[in-house]
């Protein structure tokens, strides 16, 4: 197919994700349900197919490199290595390559390219079920997650952010014919305006939700005209192999280098992504990962941009409810869901010290723990919910953090729920681990003023609502956060609490109970990560995510 | 006026810059000659008296802060101090200040903060003779070009941000219902999306073209939300003192606190900038000044974000005319405007060893050189010619580095024209100096191959254009370049040149010729600077320069 036809061919859904990244309305690209896949029952069984030939073979993709390497991929289902062997490439092969693949691409009509990235996400949409059991079996997401919020929820993502991409370069005039009078004279001018694509992008994934940050950050960089060098965690490799893979054969199939998208591949013990940061041909870097880790890129990336997401203390604010049981029940479900390995995860819930105004009387803060561990035990001891709900641990070491903290309290506060792992119905190995909730005062800040990463939540006792807003938002704006969440019947205080965080930068959930999980973000519609605190400088998908990847360039001549 | 009257009252203004900022046409909100000025003689009389009034005396300005300190502000036309005093505050008074005026105008409506600025910029047009007469007596720029390059233009400028700014943030939809089906359950969700300004703003201004580039940045910020402090060169405080009392009349007039734009005012001896840049509370930076402070700045201005815009290698390519007289004349108007000490003047004039083609013959370097030197001497020579277009020297300092390049070309090439100072017509003692023209080797890349501040040009021998082309490009992308101006009767060649630009990110204009000085930057229509090479990352006025000073933050309810 010619870029035009291909333009064509997507154009209706190009427009339609234009309109609803101004309405922010509800919508999709991609229905999001398994049974929905127009591939049917046949592609479900293709794909887990796929994913299992692929087990313990070289990963077919072309590219520099020579040596076929196994990164630290270990099903966190079977325990067992995935013992797939990739193309390693030296960071400056791979500059080589895009910088050879970019002239091309960069003077490619902004049409070609977002006809062939969009080509691109219905392709990814058509192997969803292999990327799912690739991300279930690195990442450890249940298979529904891997499927919808690593599959079709990050296509979206995807594309809102060449919709966003497409709308800026449109913006941009790309032609003037300018008179204006300088004394007696009138001169006229014939001036161009050129899309001038910064240059390579690197872009570094993390290893428990790697395509719901790299899809935007491929498509914003692809789109507006860069090469891209997609560098996987270590120990979750296998499905962004797949996506570079499907990148590489539909630009080829499109007349243009494979090499626009390139695969760095590391080991734990031999680590690539601070060479990639600091190549002197990076001009754009997309990091999602640790606070740490980004706080060195942000502060090391130039001349490079950075774009990062990194973590936070993502808060619930529990001030009053009519009726609590709902709200347990959200608050565990958020706690439960891919046992609160997601950026958006709350992880400090506050809880007046003179207990919680509901219908039914005050509940004290032991009595609201207390519930809240009865409420996640409702899923965590229930193999299947447990299974559908939390999947996996990812890391060995996220385990290992739960004991770390317990230590760390050392007496203090006390240990609500202890960790217990579920036996998983269909993978009797499988890492997994109950949420651990511990309750702590206001006080205790060492223990809850941090990321602690995984299931870890706290209650925290405080004086009153307004103190758990105050050091809530401090938090969110001083160590980072991504969201937030209030329970209250006041009307005033939910005011207060979203112009605190409006100002500290996390997006406030005020009141949400029932079916969705109260840390999803739809594509479309909600800003995920406002830039304005330590959780990240980058949102999706705003115009700042967009504005930096390509400038204009001008020229003038007499008409 | 009440905010909503403001916004009304300007409402077609505005519009209108957002067309011409789509439309790249020409446009100007106010007329840039002096006898077109609304309030007639008596405007530029009394402009002219309020200028002198303020000479030798405190400069009223509320504020925090109490010393009166004189800055080293002399006049290049009388060489005698201003001696204006200022209120003078340390950077942790400037900031208190400006935090404690933020949260009221962070929360104002952006149609308010949209009219009030507006209001702002009609009111320096209506002080622009006085605002002219400073610019003159400290940035040394002719009466003319201070009143329309430093007064009129670069207010365009200011409203251009203006307008790219209310535009973005009305891309940001205020709210959104969000309805979507979980299981069984149809979700509804009414969500509400806050403009959040990012915060305090540091502007720093050059010396010999501070309004050009801090109107800009000022309204962009201030227009998003962020509370503004101007830090001018210590030499050239007067015309941006005066700016900043209108922004502080305006705001008190509007209800606002006049500390949402403060002035920060530092001496050679003592500077300020970078505990400024440095200090826990900015968030944005604008710097304008040398590529050294620009580098510096971009590198440690993180966590707050920098826009930049420094200094680089210009260069013109001669490679064919048919006329050259014309060439000649241009070339020469643009090395003698403010005696070439503007961001966008030519220093670079490659010239074929083989001669330039045209339809008189071919006109070898050598002759080439000498012709161009007599095109200089003809406005250079001419007190009146020279005093409209030369202007003064801002600095002695300038007229030093001439000399020094002399001493570094060691016998090396040739001094083409020798600077020569003209007797100003009004000012007899004014620090005035003609442009330095030296000829040399490809080869001599330490000479040519930076930027050398001031009325300095190069005209380079080369082997022929296609080597021209390829030194001046890298040079861009390597060194900087803001401009680059090409002549060639072959329109391959040219379509080349602009291409190899577009690449290395300056702006080309093509066998321009005739009354518009060479590098005349239009608001609304020349992208200024393009942020892909080391000349600056900041482009007035593109997407990114407006995207970074406010986010999105978002709140959730069920609907």
């Amino acid at each position: 197919m010619t870029t035009e036809v291909l333009f064509e061919k997507h154009r209706g859904l190009l427009e339609r994700a234009i309109v609803v990244c101004g309405s922010r309305e509800s919508w999709t690209a991609f229905p999001d349900a398994p049974a929905d896949h127009p591939g049917g029952e046949h592609a479900r069984a293709e794909g887990e197919a796929e994913f299992r030939s692929q087990l313990g073979r070289v990963f077919d993709l072309e590219g520099p490199g020579a040596l076929a390497v196994q990164t630290d991929e270990v099903s966190p289902y079977t325990l067992e290595p995935l013992g797939v062997s990739y193309r390693r490439a030296g960071a400056d092969e791979l500059f080589a390559a895009a910088q050879g693949a970019w002239p091309r691409w960069r003077d490619a009509d902004p049409a070609a390219r977002t006809g062939i990235c969009l080509e691109i996400c219905e392709r990814l949409f058509r192997k969803n079920f292999t990327l799912a059991h690739a991300a279930m079996h690195t990442a450890g997401q249940s298979f529904g997650m891997s499927y919808a919020g690593s599959g079709t929820n990050a296509l979206d993502r995807g594309i809102e952010a060449i919709a966003q991409a497409y709308s800026a370069m449109d913006r941009v005039a790309p032609q003037a014919e300018w008179t204006r009078r300088f004394g007696t004279t009138e001169v006229k001018l014939a001036k161009r305006y050129r899309l001038a694509p910064r240059g390579i992008a690197v872009v570094v994934a993390c290893a428990s939700f790697p395509a719901w940050n790299v899809y935007p950050a491929l498509f914003a960089s692809l789109v507006t005209g860069n090469p891209v060098i997609v560098k996987p965690h270590p120990t979750s490799v296998l499905q962004m192999a797949l996506a570079v893979r499907i990148c590489r054969e539909v630009l080829t199939e499109a007349g243009f280098s494979p090499d626009l998208v390139g695969l760095a591949v590391d080991t734990v013990a031999e680590p690539i992504t601070k060479q990639l940061v600091r190549h002197p041909l990076t001009r754009i870097v997309d990091f999602t990962g640790s606070a740490a880790f980004g706080s060195w890129v942000e502060a090391n990336a130039f001349p490079a941009i950075a774009y990062t997401e990194t973590s936070g203390t993502n808060s619930v604010l529990v001030h009053s409810a009519d009726d609590l049981q709902p709200v347990l029940r959200a608050l565990a479900g958020s706690l439960c869901l891919f046992s609160a390995q997601m950026c958006t995860s709350p992880q400090n819930i506050y809880v007046p010290r003179g207990g919680i105004s509901t219908a039914d009387g005050t509940i004290g803060a032991d009595e609201f723990a207390d519930a809240l561990a009865s409420a996640i035990q409702a899923i965590s001891t229930v193999p299947k919910r447990a299974a559908a709900v939390m999947g996996t641990v990812q890391s060995a070491d996220t385990l290992r953090l739960q004991e770390e903290l317990v230590e760390l309290m050392d007496g203090r506060g006390r240990v609500v729920l202890k960790p217990a792992p579920y036996e998983h119905p269909a993978f009797p190995g499988a890492r997994t681990g109950g949420p651990l909730l511990v309750q702590v005062d206001v006080g205790d800040h060492d223990l809850y003023g941090q990321e602690r990463f995984g299931p870890i939540a706290f209650v925290i006792e405080c004086d009153d609502a307004e103190q758990a807003l105050e050091q809530a938002s401090r938090d969110a704006r001083e160590h980072g956060a991504i969201t937030a969440f209030a329970y209250s019947s006041d009307d005033s205080y939910l005011d207060r609490v979203e112009e605190a965080y409006a100002v500290a930068g996390a997006a406030v959930s005020s009141n949400i109970t029932g079916p969705m999980p109260l840390n999803f973000s739809a594509a479309y519609s909600d800003y995920h990560v406002t830039g304005l605190n330590p959780a990240g400088n980058a949102s999706l998908t705003d115009d700042s995510f967009i504005a930096g990847r390509f400038r204009v360039t001008q020229s003038r001549r007499l008409a």
